[in-house]
């Protein structure tokens, strides 16, 4: 099962990232994700977190790297779910997740990506 | 990372099975999703099995019975991302979901879920 599943709802992505980041696996949802991008024509990409308790470095800037990714195929990338020690952590570690947005959960990370569209 | 997230997106519950399922995982899972239901007066829940290779004769009760606990809370349940490969090993196996609608993908389970409440 080493592939993360990604999601089409309307025209737009949803991954959950669920288990533990590695290198291959990154590169794996990467390659996925701009395939989907294209071949869906998707709009947007929503990453929810929620199930991860620790965001490190190599996560932060891996989704930073989708993020940008998904830019330049005209994707804009809302990552939602994150919990608030995760919250907490990475403003105390000074991480930026660059270019990419956040929201609440799925349904606000949504709604953010539908009033862009307008 | 021992918990499977659960998506609320209107008034239906998405979970996306990633993960290896063992007993403890499965009875968490189902004790998160009931309590959902209950608290954001869920009508559906979908589960995503795509990144299953394999699904076996526990995981397939594991789902009916998650059902089943969705059905007397009055919400529906769709199997949703069955690859070809499980399609082919369950029948070949003689495992039945029991009580399970299966759609192809998210959309046409949520598609699915929504005529059923018309």
């Amino acid at each position: 099962m080493e592939r993360i599943p990604i999601l089409k709802m309307g025209d737009l992505l949803l991954v959950t990232i669920q288990v533990d980041m590695h290198d291959r696996l990154a590169m794996t949802l990467q390659d996925d994700l701009t395939s989907r991008i294209v071949k869906d024509r998707a709009r947007g990409v929503l990453i929810d977190i929620s199930a991860l308790d620790i965001v490190d470095s190599f996560i932060g800037r891996m989704i930073s790297n989708t993020a940008a990714m998904a830019r330049v195929l005209d994707a804009r990338t809302v990552l939602v779910g994150m919990q608030p020690a995760v919250a907490i952590t990475l403003v105390e570690l000074g991480l930026t997740l660059h270019g990419v947005q956040t929201a609440l959960n799925v349904e606000k990370g949504v709604a953010l990506l539908q009033r862009q569209a307008d």
